[in-house]
């Protein structure tokens, strides 16, 4: 079984956006503020909204199954207050659940939490317990910077995020630390946000001992690390100099690097050096980079091809990468899978 | 001939350290605040500081000449204001200056500029002339974030820059784009700062069309780019997306990345997808990771065994990288090269 651990609803229907920009818009005019009634998307337009893209590339591709959650570029937690964010929160996780129900067999549901810069975490809690009790979701995407690229937060090491660690163990589920929009003209979102968060994500567990207090927390640091296992010698030697245990004992135990990485020499560089029990296999499709790469005719995206063509990956480590390793940290889907006989 | 073009003089006497903590003291108050007089090093230790540390591994690892530029993570432009930036810059560059005067075979200089968060850069003009000029300094750093962490200023790409582009254009001095501490509790500098401040530039210049502007002006990427190389196949599919030039006509005339990348599997992946023509030697040695790495007995920071060992790198590559490239994106230090015979 081919399981894709990283894929966003970014092609929900245009009345999506259309209400979140009419929410927007109510931040500074409140009486044309839109209720959360008047957002209707049918059952046919969220099928075909799913069927001509996501899962026709997943079939074209070979991807059995994907973790869907909402588009993280919309999740936005800097637009507004706690309630903005509750209420847009509540209303795409909704859309989630309702194509995980119309397509069970290909589609698992990953939560947006509603953070918000300066908010407390435990806010999040609520909607938190709600996806995964009422609507069986299997992960959340957890925001290391609220603030859209002005890291206003504590490191995610901090005690200010336990509250969402107890509750995330205490139902076995794993978070991919995933930012969301730069408002910060410095950062491009694709392009240096996403991977700075990714590094930095990383490098905060480094330097702190997170995982002693929480052994069984599970973070997936999303496009294959950021900058990590490029800099793989520099971590290491940075572990050693701050006097931390080997990387393999200090954070491999609970974190995994998916295999976001568009073009087969970072995938064979992921391969080369974090161990093959630490890599999920995701391609983000529809996301990010979306076109046709020149150099290979293939789309950018498409990183089966690029695992499949590892000389790095043994079959074996495939298994894993493709399979193995996302039942082992997302343990509710691999229960809902057994369920059903796969 | 081996140039490594990333040095800090890490080393500098203590008597340095001693003076800034005094200076940052003299903020709150100024009646504690040091004269630039009272900062006193001798040549012989000066001497003592270079010959037992950069130069004896230097000579160790058969390196010919340094880059040399004061320490990074003290540059620390984030604290007071434009006048104690530009006491600091100036006793710094001196320092270098006078390394390089007594060690003259070994050494070429590189400026700090005295940059300060919300200053107009013009204001650096003139200790960066006073550099190339009375010190015969090659290259700059130029940090992109003087708030240190909190990204205030504009992208590099932003006409707020332009003035010192006009400059370095007139010396044909190229600049280091180089970060330093942060003091933004979510970044720890060396593992995460300093990467994310590599991808954010190269990120910026994808973006726009600064180098349309200024054809000759040449950035040096360091620490191997950040994250860019790893994920060189996302930057040519945003480039794509962008409706950019492919990146070897958008960028690569104007951008070469360095070489500090701390093993084997990295600078390969760096070696496999950057032109030689765009990668240049440096170590940064005794810099942010300084122990021996337990895997080969090396240090880390030893990198110039892992551009012998690439099988990247074919004899006329490693030509390129260790000597040839540097002497062109630093007109400056190959004249000053060849009219010394060398």
């Amino acid at each position: 079984m081919i399981i894709d651990c990283h894929g966003h609803y970014t092609t929900a229907p245009a009345a999506l956006e259309q209400w979140r920009n009419r929410q927007i818009a109510g931040l500074a005019d409140p009486a044309s503020a839109p209720a959360v009634a008047e957002l209707r998307i049918s059952d046919d337009e969220l099928r075909a909204s799913i069927a001509d893209n996501q899962l026709k590339k997943m079939q074209e591709r070979g991807i059995d199954l994907t973790i869907f959650s909402p588009r993280a570029s919309f999740m936005a937690h800097h637009i507004g207050d706690f309630q903005t964010s509750s209420t847009w929160a509540a209303i795409c996780n909704e859309l989630i659940y309702r194509v995980t129900r119309l397509f069970p067999d290909h589609f698992a549901g990953a939560a947006m939490l509603p953070q918000s810069p300066g908010v407390d975490p435990k806010t999040c809690l609520p909607e938190l317990e709600r996806c995964v009790r009422d609507y069986g979701m299997v992960a959340v995407n957890l925001n290391p910077d609220p603030s859209g690229g002005h890291w206003t937060s504590p490191p995610l090491t901090d005690r200010h995020w336990y509250p969402i660690y107890e509750v995330l163990v205490e139902h076995r589920v794993p978070a991919m630390i995933h930012a969301s929009t730069s408002c910060n003209p410095c950062f491009h979102t694709l392009g240096a946000h996403y991977l700075n968060a990714d590094t930095t994500a990383f490098m905060q567990c480094l330097t702190a001992d997170l995982f002693k207090d929480f052994p069984t927390l599970q973070f997936i640091i999303p496009h294959g690390g950021g900058a990590v296992p490029f800099h793989w010698g520099r971590f290491r030697g940075l572990a050693q100099q701050l006097g931390k245990p080997l990387l393999s004992e200090h954070l491999m135990h609970n974190i995994v690097f998916d295999t976001c990485v568009y073009h087969q020499p970072g995938i064979d560089l992921l391969a080369r050096v974090i161990p093959a029990d630490n890599i999920v296999f995701a391609s983000e499709m529809i996301g990010a980079v979306r076109g046709i790469d020149p150099e290979t005719g293939h789309h950018f995206d498409d990183t089966k091809r690029y695992i499949d063509d590892s000389p790095q990956l043994t079959p074996a480590d495939r298994a894993k990468v493709f399979e193995a390793n996302v039942r082992r940290v997302y343990p509710r889907l691999d229960e809902a899978l057994t369920a059903r006989g796969r």
